[in-house]
């Protein structure tokens, strides 16, 4: 088991990595002093639901604890105010009180929504994380909370920092190949932002990591959760450097809007789009290699680098505007300046990034 | 005009108090760093919208602000995620960015419901309260801001504090004379749980107030926001001391919850909750004085302090038991000592309440 330390002062809080540790739960919320005066909501998701949940209820009933479960249909969809309106009716009828906690079994749907709703229920009580997907090591470490609205994602929400975070890898054994895939693209965009050492060690174990062995996930995950730590450490409410992780992101998330949000997986929208700031990059006088390797270990990874034909520019465009990466009007692009290097550019225009968009298109 | 500071350190802000100081409102926004660069949304209701919201934006503009402008139903239904949603959507059209700032034109309704959009929106953006209502000099103060759901009040919100309050007197000459009256019970409220020589002023100057004597509302309110102010101060997060701003609001929910929201006003069901709190602190072996007072008070200014005889004893205490001042199954009573103080009493037993809930509907 490997322990991270998340330091944000009197928020600060651990992330355990380890195959097997939700064998001990019920130890670790107690460790971590969580009542078990007052009742606790578990959320998940019906894919979830099958494979986690009853041995996570037996486990902390078994602890002592009072468990009421909710489980919401698997998907994007269920991160909007309906749902959360239907999640804080359970919690009312359950008795949730101050003191009481929400944990969020799932990837990372499932954290937003549950962590927007251990944000607003009663104004703010206690929320832990149980990722179950790659992905989610992004999504679970940093605080940041939300549900959908009909015109944007992620646009409704809070800083609700965790308790803890548990990841137990041997979730991860029953994630589709495509999802695997697609989580790994968050740890390759810890590392391209930071780390380049880690970048080789990612490409020479791309093949170890895709069919999900054990030790290469949990030091992979360990080093993207770390990445993503030291950031969040030194900017919790995303007022400057926080800025980086968002590497991809800008046109990742114009093409989630743009393709509806079921032909792209957010790690597959997300890969194209760091093709797309390579490019940028590029355009803008960084070296070609940058180009070069980050198209390479996508690949490696079987991970998309073209964008779909039938994709429409001007929609992407229209999206990307939208996008709330914007900051008093101008276009906040995080441009790689090398491999494990990045800055936060606010002067790429929106021309620049249509050319690079249609490019997108032509990448073979 | 009077100035008061909000002491929380880094989210501390001044609350201004006075006779048309709307006319200055550009330039205490300006002093105050509120962006000209991003626009603006001000939320009002279909009351306060014919009263001040043209003359809030014409100043607004000629300062160079960039205004948009959302108008709710008036009253409690508004403040649902339903509502919020909407307005979501207006402040995406708008393309509100994260320096924006929400600003709150009305009364507590309108605060609680703006001040959750700012807490929201993009994770938080900033927030300006003009409260333009007598009750609202309690809500606009502390941070405090929510959504109803249809099983329960204020239980889906945040705490989010403004950048400033604009208390400008003048705005309150239009309000109804039953409105006024009940804003004037939470004044007395802050008298009887902190300050017994503003209870003896308040009770000198009952007609004054009520009849909306300039000087004396401006004294008024300067007091009561300074008493929410030191208990805010000392309490941000409700994790104590806080909680005896809740003087008569434990029964005053459950009657508003019972009675449904229109037959009583929030602060004609504190009144009778305030009637009964010092009813339990008589029954608890403090002075009849208590009593005495609080009842003669209350009177003095035209609240009520029997309960409606046809409101059911068995709903109000269902009511009252899902409210969420209950803390792991015990219920939190604020019960006064003497005039003046109060005391969180966790031991007040619910057959004792209910008893005096019962004596309530007896009161002459």
């Amino acid at each position: 088991m490997r322990e991270l330390n998340v330091n944000l002062g009197e928020r600060s809080y651990p992330i355990y990595i380890g195959q097997g540790i939700m064998e001990q739960i019920g130890e670790l919320f107690a460790k971590h002093g969580i009542s078990k005066g007052s009742p606790m909501l578990i959320v998940t998701d019906s894919h979830v639901e099958q494979h986690h949940l009853p041995n996570v209820i037996r486990r902390l009933e078994a602890a002592g604890y009072k468990i009421t479960s909710y489980t919401v249909p698997f998907g994007e969809q269920s991160k909007s105010l309906r749902v959360l309106e239907d999640i804080i009716a359970v919690a009312l009828q359950a008795g949730l009180d101050r003191k009481s906690t929400v944990v969020a079994l799932g990837g990372g749907v499932v954290g937003d929504l549950a962590g927007f709703v251990a944000a607003s229920y009663m104004r703010g009580v206690k929320f832990i994380q149980i990722p179950t997907t790659i992905l989610a090591h992004d999504s679970s470490v940093g605080g940041k909370v939300a549900v959908n609205h009909p015109l944007a994602k992620n646009i409704i929400g809070a800083f609700h920092q965790p308790e803890l975070v548990l990841y137990d890898t041997s979730t991860l054994q029953t994630l589709p190949d495509r999802d695997v895939r697609a989580g790994l693209s968050e740890m390759i965009k810890h590392g391209l932002i930071w780390d380049a050492n880690f970048v080789a060690w990612l490409e020479e174990n791309a093949e170890k990591l895709v069919h999900l062995d054990a030790e290469a996930l949990e030091y992979g995950l360990y080093e993207g959760c770390r990445v993503k730590t030291i950031v969040v450490s030194q900017d919790e409410k995303e007022h400057g450097l926080r800025a980086i992780l968002n590497l991809g992101h800008t046109i990742g998330h114009a093409l989630e809007a743009t393709a509806g949000y079921n032909e792209l997986l957010h790690g597959e929208a997300i890969s194209i789009g760091m093709v797309g700031s390579a490019k940028v990059a590029v355009r803008l006088g960084y070296s070609e290699h940058i180009y070069t390797v980050t198209k390479r270990i996508l690949q490696a990874f079987g991970l998309p680098t073209s964008l779909p034909q039938h994709l429409d520019t001007d929609e992407i465009m229209s999206a990307m505007m939208h996008d709330k990466k914007f900051d008093e009007g101008n276009i906040v692009f995080i441009v790689p300046t090398e491999i494990g290097k990045v800055e936060i550019n606010k002067n790429v225009s929106a021309a620049l990034v249509r050319e690079v968009v249609e490019q997108l298109k032509l990448e073979v």
